[in-house]
């Protein structure tokens, strides 16, 4: 699922999605960071796409992941008669405006030669779109001097 | 309210908040990066929660926050039945949608030895949770070479 | 419409809006970052106000950013009597859930001497209120060393 680039400081990932849902990312973050040896700085991470999102949310109950689709399917409807841009399908312009309503880009601290992430927290690839998708990551890490 | 790390560029923030509500840190913000007497460069803020925010918003009328969170009320309500994660109480999944609507990192430019902040923009911590909680925020300060 | 700064690692773009729209900036964020000859890092761009947004999204079909703004204006209806804050009009207190709902900062890769940005990604200024203002960005960028 996962490819990493071999530069240490600016690798690439790549992860297949299975459609609209949720895969967390925490791990090939830590992963990551591991392997670029910063004990203390920040790691960027920049999602090539505006159709997916990524989002820090809980990580222990997967049914803060089902409320949290449920919500914004409710928010942004699927087809809605309203959209003028619908030329891949009902979920095509509703997955813009998930992304437009979340994030692209997240920037986060590491500590101790790992990303701090509080212990409820969790990196996730938020697909929009309803069929699968190959989305690239861009992963920049900076060490404090 | 707020401790300080003692390490120059990745200093704690520890913040108590009084339940749901904004409280300002801009200060608290302005006072790590003096400390750490970098002139020009980043400043990285980082949540370590799921059930609050980073918000940078007009710090002039306390009407402004008042709207606000009337609004986010207004878009998630608390209890709805529709929840499936409610552990917590009906604050509970309230507070990971208003977190996912919004941000849990920001990065701040620094000039001249300061948070280039506009002259209207505040940076606050928006707890969602109608309970008082302990929060923690990771600081990280970048300077351009 | 856009002056830069001159120094090269810590610039400044003003832009002048038409009111309410979207203006692309990609272009001249590029310009900013070819004049900097960083080849692998980090450029965050922030905007100094809380009536605009930072938004990254498709930048092929002008109908996206239409669907955009029709989503938004019916989420946050402009005149809404429940406001508090309207000193400045019947978009004021809109401007600012808006503002509160996308971007004030973001944080994008540079690779190869260019933002690493997805072929159909664009960075634009989402202004939020209905008169045209002139509006601030700085920008930092960071190498990887």
């Amino acid at each position: 699922m996962v490819k990493t680039a071999a530069e240490s400081l600016i690798p690439t990932l790549e992860i297949s999605t299975r459609g609209r849902g949720f895969l967390e990312i925490s791990g090939e973050l830590q992963a990551v960071v591991r392997q670029s040896d910063v004990q203390a700085g920040i790691c960027n991470v920049f999602l090539r796409h505006t159709s997916a999102s990524l989002l820090i949310t809980e990580n222990a109950d997967p049914d803060v992941r089902r409320d949290l689709e449920n919500f914004i399917s409710a928010l942004v409807p699927d087809g809605d008669p309203a959209y003028f841009h619908s030329m891949e399908g009902p979920d095509d312009m509703p997955a813009h405006i998930r992304s437009a309503l979340t994030c692209s880009d997240i920037t986060l601290p590491i500590r101790d030669g790992r990303l701090a992430l509080g212990t409820w927290q969790g990196v996730y690839l938020w697909e929009h779109r309803t069929r699968p998708h190959r989305r690239r990551l861009d992963i920049t890490i900076i060490a404090t001097l």
